[in-house]
């Protein structure tokens, strides 16, 4: 594939999907104040998807389309090219915020990440990355990291889990947390790992996150310098659900040996 | 005082000191890489603070000032009318994500709050409320908040509130959030008190805020019937250090009857 003729085309129907999602929103919204939310969001989520689809088959058939809302095809090996997408990343801020939702895609051949796109629709900002050529937001290139101490760090961790929970030991991370200068949840997690690559935050950390969550991302966090890894620093897999730690490369290492026992 | 030309005053010197906050970080920021970030946004802090200090008492020289930089008069009582200000809330955020801080300003007369100011100064968004003339998001009336069950909430509270603590009890921080539907850390009070006004979260609580972090968002609180409160459901004091929580009224009461045990 091209990549620069498809990353103008994935670059343009991703923008394309956030206007569409605006204006479902702005027309929707005000119209239907007694159906209930979560329906509406759902038609949204999926009419973006089923967009996508199209859009991606018209341009190339033989592209393969691994999506949240299931609306792709059933995918279980990376072969090809394949399209990694979450329409709308962040569900319940986009219910309940109108803001501080993303459209994620990781665009992967053979495996291998090739471009990363993470939209925040609302601020109107793309983070993108091609391999090898850098991360930009809204074409401004993105700076590589800087080293930073885990006491100076902030992270993004929600506060469930350092409550007891079956996945991880709660008490080494109520550690990390008072190890650290501060911490922050977002509620989405394409938005936390752009804050990573982006520098505003040091690590992010999830104990369960899907393919699509994480696709576009880990191509943006490789082209800063961030190291994105599941939660025994072994390399992200694509086709399943796994605990996912992206962090400044300064920290990365150190979260995940002294704060993160899996059980 | 004349409500409605003070009104016109104090918008106008909030924005002028947003303003001045942006440009002070596209210079500063740009030249002096090297210079240790804390100390540069100390000086923006207090120029801002000695900013509005100036203003205001031009403005009036009756009017006695409560900032967080400690630049205004030593105020051991809300006789008269109080300015109390927050030149910037959310510090962190200021200095490592240029964006997720605030102005917050709150006046009030013989300790009654008559205005109040949060302006989100990146996305340049400014909530205000009138004393019995309603909340505002850039002259946009806020809605009256609708009920809502705590399972249904999202509320915000930070990670280290779930951790053991001298404060609170931690076990039944960690049943609230695991009885509701999500949690968000924003790293700014009064960001978080703009949510829980504008409906985007339903509940905000800190174990320890100053006055400045919550005199402008207890008048807007007010005006879209979200309950401002200590965390034993007594009225805020606005001399002191204190717990506090924001809350939609449906909630409000349960939060701290069930899942708030001080020590």
């Amino acid at each position: 594939m091209g990549i620069a003729e498809v990353h103008q085309f994935a670059k343009s129907i991703i923008i394309e999907a956030g206007e569409r999602i605006r204006h479902s929103f702005s027309e929707k919204w005000k119209i239907e104040t007694k159906a209930d939310a979560n329906d509406l969001v759902t038609n949204i989520d999926r009419e973006t998807e089923v967009f996508f689809i199209q859009k991606i088959k018209e341009f190339d058939p033989s592209y393969k389309i691994l999506g949240e809302e299931g609306m792709g095809e059933k995918i279980d090996s990376l072969e090809g090219v394949v399209w990694i997408v979450d329409p709308i990343d962040g569900t319940m801020n986009f219910i309940r915020q109108h803001r501080n939702f993303a459209i994620s895609v990781g665009i992967y051949m053979n495996g291998i990440g090739k471009l990363g796109y993470i939209y925040d629709v609302m601020r109107n900002q793309m983070y993108y990355a091609i391999e090898g050529k850098g991360a930009f937001m809204n074409d401004v290139p993105l700076k590589p990291l800087k080293p930073i101490s885990l006491d100076k760090s902030i992270i993004g961790v929600n506060a469930v889990w350092v409550t007891p929970n079956k996945r991880i030991e709660h008490e080494p991370m109520i550690e990390l947390i008072r190890k650290v200068r501060g911490t922050r949840s977002y509620g989405s997690a394409s938005l936390e790992i752009a804050s990573v690559a982006s520098g505003r935050m040091d690590a992010y950390l999830s104990l369960r996150l899907s393919p699509w969550d994480i696709a576009g991302g880990a191509v943006i966090a490789n082209e800063v310098g961030a190291i994105a890894s599941n939660l025994v620093n072994k390399p992200i897999n694509l086709l399943k659900q796994d605990g996912f730690i992206i962090a400044n490369p300064s920290i990365h290492e150190e979260i995940i040996e002294h704060y993160i026992k899996l059980k």
